[in-house]
């Protein structure tokens, strides 16, 4: 038996605790037996002390067994997900899902919603009209059985101890914790009984991690979790220094996957494809998904089979009957009322983008959510007409604002202005895959 | 309009919070509009990140503010009291307060109940029979004005702010933090409607502050806090590495403060004066006071003024009005029914005493709380025959020990020979009062 105050008392002066200390601290606290306030205590004290690699490990493990774990065991063939840190306008999951599926390999994602300035898999999808993502676990299992993809939220029966404590994090400013974010990822993902998890860790004015070392730290941390429990675990560590693809914005991110895995094309006005990095992360990362689960022996034969997969339109397939899985009507999906052209106001070459900016811009035309309460506008959205390294002219289109209501549209004229730096001398786009780590 | 979630955040980054940002805090909490989880994780947030003197200032006054301030203006000369930090067998504020208020200056004090291995004033009065210190702040106000002294708990009415977090911090292992201690104790010291303030912080195994250069921290900060009110403050830094006085326990200590207060002198074994040092304390104290009033031109004054206020009796005669006052019976104090003798196990010289040890032996025999609903036993307590630098042969007697039930009595035994190092080469006892702030 422990006392709740001595554990807090215990991290306080940055000592470890047993793997007993917190299973009993999580477990009683999700039973309600330790109050809030210990456990935000306990929180802070964590955020200023860390956790060292068996602490994080049990503290995964504890919130991992305080709900079910999914059994696949019955489903032949690799389980692999692909989980991504948050970026703006960041839609692999509904590219890379549908290729690796056709593939033959089998996708049981539990995806989330948008939050603050990065956008949620799950209310995408939720944009194409009748798009249901709320299934029970018998029904997400048969789903997974038969079709080897389907897109899920939380559900009450996973990992109930990080629903409870991930909502205290949020009011008691204890998010930003490396062993708390790790333990609160990870326990989730292998509560989807997967057997391998590519990570896509992003960095830069748009991801919560602002620079290279900490998204590899972040990746590192997560990839020691998922190696301590045997599963197939690769990193990219990918650059959101601007927004990724054409579209942010719900319906509109579908739009653009639809028109990836139907293999269209669209160029910008400086002649560039707009699809590209999107295609190429989802390809990339469906690459290191195969390669995992033994598709293929090497790196550049599973990308080879990736393209396939999209270049032949079995993707797409894959894609269409996601949404009859789903009851998805995938023509109805509906299209913006208005659109609002943002144009530059100074002529130069694109030296680089506050991208969280964008992300915030987002949320005040209602494509994202400040609160988890807040209701979002399927409709709204951004499309990026120029990108780090583009020059452009005085009244030349920098971003189209879509939505319902012109006025709100015009109201994060100033705030994208601003996200853009216009200088003479400029910048070259950085590479979109920084590292790769196994 | 703030929101508690950011301010937690902007101290969690270790920047300042502003006095309007910290009076929302803690008045919303106060209010209950604040939940505790929102207060811990702040709390927590502080310990680890600090204030500056404006922040705890602020603290300091939004907590006074909370509730009511005496107002003693009513009542002529100068109004002081005494802060000790508190330690094992310190009874000085029995015999400071009779022998100040003997010489014609008030003292209005709000005392607290012992907790942990040192004691507190509250229960050493109420081992007197009869003794009521359960006054409102109308009848404390009166016999202030009418006698010049009462000891009083805290009410309702004085910090409830401080009240409510002390609470929180008490079972959020968030007590051992300088501007939240400097802030509770300051507040209600401010709350009494004082004109000045003695501080004695002790250091050493019985004090909280093991430490001296962590005991004049403390010291300073709080003479901080006092000046910024326009107080007049002093602090003595004085030593706990042994007990002090000859008695610990409640019963036992009124009746130590009686036979000081009577001009009674004892001598232990050694052929020392076992009042000697408690005496002296008192009277150093006293003397702070008596100057800081303006009662005497320079301290070596004031320290006679206080001998002689000891010394012609008038101190006790206070000390009678005092126990009249309250309603206590000082000729039915009661004896302990048991006694134990504490023999030494070997001999050489003393050379240091847990007094912590000491302390926690003490509330093994109920003279002392482990948790605040612990009910005490008045006539429990220990008897200190030897201290440091004292010579001892085996089966001299180091200890006895009091109280009602002898087998509880007995069961310290261990502890108590544990707390005393005896060597051959010993040590020199360290002077009482180490330093003297100004």
């Amino acid at each position: 038996m422990f006392l709740a105050k001595e554990l807090i008392k215990k991290k306080r002066n940055g000592e470890a605790l047993s793997k007993e200390e917190i299973e009993y601290f999580i477990l009683e606290y999700t039973a309600g037996k330790i109050p809030d306030y210990q456990m935000s205590a306990l929180l802070m004290a964590i955020y200023f002390k860390g956790m060292n690699n068996a602490e994080t490990l049990a503290l995964t493990d504890t919130m991992l067994h305080s709900g079910t774990i999914i059994d696949f065991s019955k489903v032949p063939g690799f389980k692999v997900d692909k989980h991504s840190t948050g970026g703006v306008g960041d839609k692999t999951s509904m590219i890379l899902g549908p290729i690796v599926a056709a593939v033959g390999m089998s996708v049981p994602m539990i995806s989330g919603r948008g939050l603050g300035h990065t956008g949620g898999t799950l209310d995408k999808l939720e944009s194409i009209p009748g798009f249901n993502t709320q299934f029970s676990l018998p029904d997400f299992q048969a789903a997974i059985e038969k079709h080897r993809i389907c897109f899920i939220g939380q559900t009450k029966e996973i990992c109930p101890a990080d629903k409870k404590i991930y909502a205290l994090r949020d009011v008691t400013a204890t998010i930003a914790s490396l062993p708390l974010i790790c333990a609160s990822i990870m326990s989730k993902k292998l509560a989807e009984g997967i057997d391998g998890l590519v990570l896509d860790v992003k960095f830069g004015s748009g991801a919560f991690m602002k620079d290279l070392d900490q998204a590899e730290e972040l990746a590192q941390a997560l990839m020691t979790i998922a190696k301590g429990y045997g599963k197939k675990v690769a990193a990219l560590i990918t650059n959101m220094d601007q927004p990724l693809g054409r579209y942010s914005g719900n319906s509109l991110e579908i739009e653009e996957c639809v028109a990836i895995m139907k293999n269209e094309v669209h160029h910008n006005h400086h002649g560039e494809d707009t699809y590209a990095d999107c295609r190429e992360l989802s390809l990339q990362l469906s690459a290191y998904m195969l390669w995992m689960g033994g598709a293929t022996k090497n790196i550049d034969d599973a990308y080879h089979l990736a393209q396939v997969a999209l270049g032949s339109g079995r993707a797409y397939e894959k894609f269409e009957e996601l949404c009859r899985i789903h009851g998805g009507n995938l023509k109805a999906l509906p299209k913006p009322k208005n659109r609002y052209d943002v144009l530059a106001k100074k002529a130069g070459v694109i030296e680089s983008m506050d991208t969280e900016q964008i992300g915030v811009a987002g949320i005040q035309i209602r494509s994202g959510r400040a609160k988890v309460t807040d209701i979002i506008e399927p409709t709204a959205g951004i499309e990026f007409h120029s990108k780090v390294g583009n020059q452009v002219r005085t009244g030349d289109i920098l971003f189209t604002v879509f939505g319902e209501d012109l006025s709100l549209l015009k109201s994060i004229e100033d705030r994208l202005l601003g996200s853009v730096k216009i200088t003479e001398a400029g910048a070259e786009p950085q590479p979109l895959i920084a590292k790769i780590l196994l």
